[in-house]
């Protein structure tokens, strides 16, 4: 089994809003000191196998159906492998 | 300048249902081979200053703002400091 974290973030040139509005809200409650926000999501993932068998599960389904290409892109980690 | 990223995910005690679609998608399209998906969000910070300061300001904002503690928790790591 192995655990691999996938994030994905948007890419460099998409403007990113949400990140945006926290580092508002932020400078809200007075952390002025907070300068940039960017946000991501990621995906914990446990696949049955270990080492290439997984990295093409992984590469497979976030081209499938975890990332839009056109606005987003992503890395992984393996997290735990045994 | 100390950069970190704040991972936020569901209580071990809360059902995650996006998770547990994407799951199931996963199957659909052939993947049986995946066990476990959980889904959590992530936020990169950029924090003026270094050590204890930066984890004072990570700690208040993850309090104050980013971390709905009913049915969340969250973890953080430096990612770079200068």
């Amino acid at each position: 089994m192995t655990k691999v974290r996938i994030f994905v973030t948007y890419k460099q040139s998409v403007f990113d809003p949400q990140g945006e509005t926290i580092k508002d809200a932020i400078h809200t409650l007075g952390h002025d000191e907070v300068k940039d926000v960017q946000v991501g999501k990621f995906f914990d993932v446990t696949v049955e196998g270990t080492g290439k068998v997984v990295e093409k599960t992984i590469e497979e389904i976030a081209d499938q159906l975890l990332v839009n290409f056109n606005m987003e892109t992503y890395k992984y980690q393996v997290m735990e492998e045994d």
